[in-house]
């Protein structure tokens, strides 16, 4: 099996940031790679959020598959969607072809978790695709215009109110950004009554935000947001959300602006694999990362819920799984290699955590060791720019923070209107003269 | 008139070059001034064609309108559609409220004209708005992907197959910085049979391209083209387009994509105004610039056709809306004063042309004086810097045209899918997981 007349085919399913690690690992072992993914850009999900709240480009934090890995000579890229396996043929089906492997790592990520209530999704917005943060953002945007017209003043204060739905650190961040975005940058710049009054309200069903963190940590993330004008509402959970109101026990808040960031599950293709799953779809491997009965597939990050070798639950974060493609590509080696499969399986190894509020605010845990406020906030930034791929990328965001953090501006502030939203009648007014000097 | 009890209130139409530059002028003038655009930023449209073949991203060509004017005292922005105006009520008519003027500067620019083949737009892509530039970069980039999967040669081909109509100077950067992306960028990352075999072909109806340069410039500049992979077709008329197809007189040019740069007309808005026009739908005015029957509406740019005070046809040009808006100023600071109403009139100063065709490629006219070559682009990289509006968006071009040029990459190289275009199965698989370390 190892040694064929071409080299062992390993396809990655997803550029993630497993897969690409997996990947990195992998170009100097003695195999053919394939990578697929639907995209055609790795995407750095961490500053997702800066894109909604117009900090930064989308382009700053997105990176060309192709550009990693399309001039090595024993990699290929694809852009394509699987639809399937057929693991017994060792193939994927994509849309318009089947692709061949004889090792196969599915690291296609996780989907935004309604908890069961996925018609919420169509109020509460996930945060996953930089499409879904390019429609924040012009939402977000949009809203101060549309206020600005507007003479009822309910419905005035209902275009600046967003609620962000969980108090992990999707959330915390989410929160924190907006408020900035809104009371810092856009405030200032209209005249209308009531445009300072504009809500952010975070809500939280655990009786802390950020629960894998120490409680003082958690106190103080809380006192930071607050000092931007969050309000936090902790053990509140989430009764019901519709169009415009998130509705909680004892009240219903009006909310233009309802961002969704507490969980994740499977992906409908992860579910559609015949393993055993966790109540959010997520596959249930062994700490050797592989599926019981085909053991040439492995899956990592959020498309795995683990407890690795040492007994411990892995957490559904970007380190974990970037040690997880480092493993898997380990393992592929080895085999190939004829060694003895793995030694006990996947440990995972726990850097600490840390989590941004806005700016010169965040907290951090690394072991025993807790701190917060503005260092902290500078080891966040350093921690974030190390691993973002690609140095125009790394340039770019580095440009922009120092950008936002003097001038309290946005550089991305655009709304760009789709064509459905336009006038026919005026379709292409506004638009200004071709190009010469 | 001049007088009142509350400052005479001037309205200025679109935040273009023509409408930034009269607001500009105007602030230091006992004015109240409202600046409404159809948009929440002012575009720097002669990059434009940069963002569609991925050299720059929106956010850094786009300047929103309120962080040039939302604090000023006696200014404020509306982000608002004008429908309609009511010149005898001074009104003008949006679409969702109606605003009153003492002075009316009307600077929407102008639409792309298929000189009335309307039909053609469906196939033929215009460049005005950043929906525009994303929607061409979308398609160009995809289309090596759609190769890579396509067995069908001819097929393969035509996916790979740009034609520009128009050997204006819009026409031609954006045929150089398709070959540029195309055959130095994009191919060098695939492997499919024929990736380097794209054509990008030029299409001009008259003898040469660039007519308003010296017929000597306009060889270089052909030679340039053609120096990058470009085919120039001169004299060459369009006769048809089709889905997919440019038909020429003998011969039909099989392409996936088919950009328009050949010319512009009056806006739906504009053509709506009951004031003599030229063919194209653009105002006819004295060099007053103002309507004869309405002495207190100016136009500018792009909406008006116009032979200035010393008997010159203006060109359609930025730097002459520009002048056209300094002068529509200095004209309303003299009437509220009491002063004479104007000179003699607009006369248009011409500082020059240039036109670039890529790398090191441009040619450039000032007077007598003619270049050609390196130094022609770097007058161009420096000129346009000088005028892009905002210190961010200087910075972070200079930036990103080093990378370009040091890199031979892109930095804005996304495909951002639509949800449409999302397979429903597979909606949000492969996104990844949530923030964290």
């Amino acid at each position: 099996m190892t040694e064929k007349n071409k080299l062992p085919h390993v396809v990655i399913l997803g550029a993630g940031f497993g897969g690409i690690t997996c990947v990195q690992k992998l170009l100097s072992t003695k195999v053919r790679i394939t990578v697929i993914d639907r995209q055609n850009h790795h995407l750095f999900q961490p500053l997702l959020y800066q894109v909604a709240t117009a900090g930064l480009a989308p382009s700053e934090i997105a990176y060309p598959v192709r550009n990693l890995f399309g001039r090595k000579k024993n990699a290929q890229v694809l852009m394509g969607t699987a639809l399937g396996f057929d693991f017994d043929k060792k193939q994927i089906l994509l849309r318009d072809r089947t692709v061949d492997y004889d090792y196969l790592v599915i690291a296609v990520g996780g989907r935004t978790s309604y908890f069961g209530n996925d018609h919420w999704a169509e109020h509460a917005w996930g945060l996953k695709t930089i499409k879904d943060a390019l429609a924040i953002r012009h939402r977000l945007l949009l809203a101060y215009e549309r206020a600005e017209n507007e003479k009822d003043e309910a419905l005035r204060k209902k275009y600046l109110t967003t609620v962000v739905v969980g108090g992990g650190p999707t959330g915390v961040e989410m929160a924190g950004a907006v408020a900035e975005l809104a009371k810092r940058v856009l405030a200032p710049d209209y005249s209308f009554p009531g445009r300072t009054e504009g809500r952010i309200i975070l809500v939280e069903a655990a009786p802390r935000i950020l629960p894998m963190f120490h409680p003082s940590l958690s106190a103080k993330a809380q006192k930071q947001l607050e000092s931007l004008g969050v309000e936090v509402r902790i053990g509140e959970p989430v009764k019901d959300i519709r169009e415009g109101a998130v509705v909680l026990e004892k009240e219903v808040l009006p909310a233009e602006h309802i961002i969704w960031g507490a969980g994740v599950e499977g992906t409908s293709l992860v579910r559609s694999i015949d393993t055993p799953q966790d109540r959010a779809g997520r596959l249930l491997l062994g700490p050797d990362l592989r599926l019981p009965e085909h053991p040439e597939v492995y899956a990592l990050g959020d498309a795995v819920s683990l407890q690795d070798a040492s007994g411990k639950p892995v957490p559904g974060v970007a380190p974990a799984a970037m040690q997880m493609g480092k493993f898997i590509a380990r393992d592929i080696r080895r085999r190939i290699d004829g060694k003895d499969p793995v030694e006990k399986g996947f440990v995972y190894f726990d850097k600490g955590m840390m989590a941004t509020v806005g700016r010169g605010r965040a907290i951090a845990e690394v072991g025993k060791l807790r701190f917060s406020g503005f260092f902290a906030w500078l080891a966040w930034l350093f921690v974030h720019l190390l691993f973002l791929v690609g140095a125009h990328n790394k340039v770019f965001v580095v440009m922009d923070w120092i950008y936002n953090y003097i001038s309290f501006g946005r550089g991305a502030r655009l709304i760009i209107r789709s064509h459905a939203e336009a006038d026919p009648a005026v379709e292409k007014a506004t638009s200004r003269t071709p190009t010469d000097l």
